[in-house]
């Protein structure tokens, strides 16, 4: 038996980057979960960028997966990261009361076509081609992302908490904690990071999110992974990409 | 009781157009399902796509919803096109085996995605903005999505069935016929409504899904469908739109 089939959970993601894993990174560690970020361990382990193509080549047997966040819980295997989250919370009820299990995915997946526009605005053209060969598109769309996007996404999940008495305006689904609220405060960092000027400007007018972000980073469980080498760092590798071209009142 | 109330699901989703909400539509009719596809009826009759807008605004009271399509089941309003089809088949056990229930998502999800891109081929930029404003950026990403993401997507998927022995190669999900069937459908008819010669030339590619789709285009709740008015056209509104110039061949 090795190192990795010993654990609860094995993740396999880029071990650069925080990028979609890191929603399901936050939510093991919330749930206290036992886990091995499988890519992270050294090649001579069984880890590195290698052990995520043998996964997608179909190694692990139950049924192929297009790309990475993919989760291993014995037998069972599950990408994609609101899939894998809506998974997770059938077996650690912290991060969903199962009642609100449909509520929860809903909102999931309104983030995660947030994250894809946010993901966009440096790529508008292929996933594949460098941002320097897209620079002046990613500009325009940049633009349009901030000017309606951003508002529209952000003005919703705010209505979301100030709406949401069952939990004093404290929590996205129903009256407790959920890893959508993991995944707000993982978004709300990650633009933080790569629209400094945008975020301040309008962080006025998404108090509650803002509160839901701080809380979320105080939970004792995600501060003490925060604090860790676990959280890898922000960069220009990822979804959230801190071009100054591309923020408020970046050159043009 | 309106007309409406009396029926066993009420869909909102733009009347004009296929969209996301045809993901929902098919689902409702092989399920046999009644419902009323409310911005279809008249204004007089509480339709149109002011139903849509009331709805936005939070009149079903069962927590806000950021786009459509939006069901309703009784006191229950669900979003998000996988979101709905994962709760639709909770109830309806013909749209999933419930031990398939998270791989039907999963890849639903991945069409998803697939379809956001086949999207932007023609938005690139910014949703808001007309075609003829991006034309230019959307040759780019359409170029792109043709050479690398549609083999990767559908050789994907191919795969998937090619391996799928419990289904004999027929289903994409577990031993039996699933939503995600009917999202194949979908995709491979909107791909060739946008992208004639692409789909033409790359079709000995992907002969499981050609025969997957043409066996779901038989069934008869789905023949039926098709056959009536209830089905709307394809048409450059909708996700899937042919515009010659951004398909192989097309002038550059």
């Amino acid at each position: 038996m090795t190192e990795t089939e010993e654990s609860g959970y094995q993740l396999y993601y880029w071990p650069q980057i925080q990028g979609r894993g890191e929603l399901v990174r936050l939510a093991l560690e919330d749930a206290g979960a036992p886990y091995v970020d499988v890519a992270r361990m050294g090649t001579d382990r069984g880890g590195g960028p290698e052990a995520i193509r043998r996964v997608l080549a179909g190694e692990l047997g139950d049924g192929r997966h297009l790309a990475p966040p993919i989760l291993q819980a014995g037998a069972v295997t599950v990408s994609q990261a609101a899939c894998i989250l809506d998974f997770l919370a059938t077996r650690h009820p912290l991060l969903t009361d199962p009642g609100d299990r449909s509520r929860a995915l809903q909102l999931q997946l309104t983030f995660s076509d947030f994250l894809g526009e946010a993901h966009d605005t440096h790529h508008p053209i292929a996933v594949s081609a460098y941002y320097e060969d897209q620079r002046e598109e990613a500009k325009k769309r940049a633009a349009g992302f901030l000017a309606d996007r951003w508002p529209k996404f952000l003005g919703y999940f705010e209505t979301i908490l100030r709406e949401n008495k069952a939990s004093k305006k404290e929590h996205l689904v129903g009256a407790g904690f959920s890893y959508v609220d993991l995944t707000a405060f993982q978004v709300l960092s990650g633009l933080a990071y790569a629209f400094p000027n945008a975020f301040n400007a309008r962080r006025k007018e998404i108090p509650l999110l803002i509160a839901l972000r701080d809380r979320v980073a105080s939970r004792p469980r995600v501060a003490a992974y925060l604090g860790s080498t676990r959280r890898l760092p922000f960069s220009e590798h990822g979804i959230f990409r801190h071009y100054p071209e591309l923020d408020l009142g970046g050159e043009t």
